[in-house]
C-alpha cells in the first residue's frame, strides 16, 4: 500500500505525519506533496525520509496511489481528488470541498462508520468543531433524542493553520494580521470564515449542516456562534441541549464515561488538557434549568488532531480493516 | 458633598477615580481607602493630592460622608457598608453582599433606574457581566417579551482583578496560577468563581438571578456558561434569545441602534473595540433558525468600567440627579 499526504507541510499535514507513526499505519511507500515553496523539505516516517514534492498532475501521473490524505483546502481538493480518485486510490479529504455532497460519506468513526458502505471513493473529513462536538453528542443522542441544541465555540489560532498561531505569537505587535479578520491577541473574534446567507458565517453553516448529516437527523434544530479566541491550540464548545423527553442525568453521566473516544471529567477538561489528546474531552455536565429537557455541556479537542489530521486516519484505518484498500 | 471610595487601589477603585474625573463628578472631599498594605498611595482628583487610609472604623468615625462607592469585596461591604449608611451616607456597593436582597435595589442606569425610588441607601452595582447583557437586552425586551436566553460569556482576566492581570501577563509562566483555577494563557476556563448548588457556578448563578431581578421578570428562563479567556479587558457574551412571540429583525436592529448606551455594530465589535469605552457593544444580529421567535447577539463591553466603576458612578449621578445625596 502506497499513500500520499496532500498538504504534507501544514499544520495538519504535519500531525497525519506524526499520527501515522503514532498509530502504526504503515506503507510501502508515503508521497509527500505540499506546494512549490515546500518542495525538498524532508519528514521521517518509521526511519525512512521522505522528500516532499510539488503537487502536479505529473507528479502523481506515475506513482500507484491506493490512499491519498488530503489537507491542501477547497481548490487542491477539487482538481487533484477525482484525478487521484481516477487512478484507484481512495481520497480522505480535509476541505470542506465535498463535505455536503450527497454521494460523499462525510465520517466520524466513532459516530457513523457505517457511513463508509458506500460506493464514494472520496471520503469528507468533517470541519473541526463539528468533530468534537458530535463525538460528545452521537452517545447522548442514542440514549434521548435530541430536539435542538445552541453551540457556542472557542476556537484555537491552530484551527487557521500555521499563519494563525504566527499571528497569535507576534501577540500585540501583529498589527495587521494575516490570517484572522481583526487582533486575536487579547481578543475575541465572532467571525471564524467569511460571512454567508442570514448573518451567519460559513463556520457556524459547516457545524449545523455537517452535524446534521453525520448524525442523519436533518431535522436537528441547531444554531450556532463560532469564535476565534487567543489560544494557541484545542478548540473548546459550550452547548446548550434540549431533548424531545424527559432524561436522568446520571444516566447521561455514566453514557459519557463509557463513550468511545470520550474522556469524561466530573469537573471540566480545559484546552491545556485536551492537547496533544486523540480524545475529546467533556465536562460541566448539568441540567439547564431553563427549558424542559434541557442539558449543558463543556468540550474541548485538540483541533489538529481528533479535529482534522486522527480523525482522517481513523477513516483510513477503516477503510483498510473494511478491506476497501488493496493492499496488493 | 463628601465621596469615599472604598478599595480605590484596586483595578476597580482606580476607574472610579478616573471615572470620577472624566464624567465631572465634583466632591469637596475625596476619602480614600484601601487595606493597610496601600496606605500611602496617592491618587489625583481634579488637580488635588488624596492620600489612600487604611479602612478601619475609627477611620471613619470623624468623616462626613454623602456616598461611598465600595468596590473591596462582599466581607468589607458587610462590615461597612451599614456602619457608614447608618451614619447618613449612601452606599453604591460592587460586591455581590447586598444584590440579592429584596430591600436593596439592584441597578443598571439604563435599565431600571426606578428602582432608586427606595427607602435603601444601599444600592448593589451588578455583576460585571450581567450589567452589559441587561443593557442589550432590555430594549428588545421592551419590544418583545423575552421567553428564554441561552448565554455563553468570554470574561476577561481584569474581571478577577489585578491579580488576574498579572496571571495572563506572566503567561506560560505562570506556572501556579494565584487567581484561576486553571491556567488562563492560550486556555480557556469554564468556571469563574466557586461552584454553588447543581453544577452551576456562582458567576452563573449571578447572571440568572440578578437579570431576573433587574428586569424584573423572575419568570425570564435563563441558562449561563461563564467562562474566563485570556483577554485582558473587556468580557464578550453569545446570546440566543427566545421571544414569546414573532419579530421583526429590522425593528431590533433600529431598536439597538436608538438604544441608550448601546453602540450597535452592523458586523460586530470584539473587546478591542469596546476597551475604554462606556458604552455597550452590540453586534452579530441575526434571526436564530433553530427555534421559534430565535434571536442570536453578541455583547462586549469594559467590564472595568461599564461592568463595574462606571456603572456604580451613574447610579451615584441618578442619586445625586434624584437630590437623595444632601449637598449641603
Amino acid at each position: 500500500m502506497n499513500i500520499a499526504i496532500v498538504g504534507a507541510t501544514g499544520l495538519v499535514g504535519r500531525q497525519m505525519i506524526k499520527s501515522i507513526v503514532e498509530r502504526g499505519l504503515k506503507a510501502e511507500n508515503y508521497y509527500l506533496f505540499a506546494t512549490e515553496r515546500s518542495e525538498g523539505t524532508r519528514f521521517e516516517i518509521f526511519g525512512k525520509e521522505y522528500a516532499v514534492h510539488a503537487l502536479t498532475p505529473s507528479a502523481i501521473i506515475d506513482k500507484r496511489i491506493d490512499l491519498a490524505l488530503f489537507s491542501a483546502g477547497k481548490a487542491v481538493a477539487r482538481s487533484f481528488a477525482p484525478l487521484l480518485v481516477g487512478r484507484g486510490a481512495y481520497v480522505v479529504d480535509n476541505s470542506s470541498a465535498f463535505r455536503m455532497d450527497p454521494k460523499v460519506p462525510l465520517v466520524v468513526p466513532e459516530v457513523n462508520p457505517e457511513d463508509l458502505n458506500s460506493d464514494s471513493r472520496i471520503i469528507a473529513n468533517p470541519n473541526c468543531s463539528t468533530i468534537q462536538a458530535t463525538v460528545a453528542i452521537k452517545p447522548i443522542e442514542d440514549y434521548k433524542r435530541i430536539k435542538r441544541m445552541v453551540i457556542s465555540t472557542y476556537q484555537a489560532v491552530s484551527g487557521a493553520g500555521q499563519s494563525g498561531v504566527i499571528d497569535l505569537k507576534n501577540g500585540i505587535n501583529c498589527k495587521s494580521p494575516q490570517k484572522f479578520p481583526r487582533q486575536i491577541y487579547s481578543n475575541c473574534v465572532p467571525q471564524v470564515d467569511d460571512f454567508g446567507a442570514n448573518g451567519y458565517t460559513f463556520e457556524e453553516d459547516k457545524m449545523m449542516n455537517e452535524s446534521r448529516k453525520i448524525l442523519k437527523r436533518p431535522d436537528l434544530m441547531i444554531t450556532a456562534t463560532c469564535v476565534r479566541v487567543p489560544v494557541f491550540n484545542c478548540h473548546s464548545e459550550s452547548l446548550a441541549i434540549e431533548f424531545f423527553e424527559p432524561f436522568d442525568l446520571h444516566a447521561v453521566r455514566n453514557i459519557l464515561r463509557g463513550a468511545k473516544g470520550v474522556r469524561y471529567f466530573d469537573d471540566y477538561p480545559t484546552a491545556v488538557d485536551a492537547d496533544g489528546k486523540d480524545d475529546v474531552c467533556v465536562g460541566r455536565l448539568r441540567r439547564d434549568f431553563s427549558v424542559d429537557n434541557g442539558l449543558n455541556l463543556w468540550c474541548v479537542a485538540d483541533n489538529v488532531r481528533k479535529g482534522a489530521a486522527v480523525n482522517a486516519i481513523e477513516i483510513a484505518e477503516l477503510l483498510l480493516k473494511a478491506g476497501k484498500i488493496s493492499v496488493s
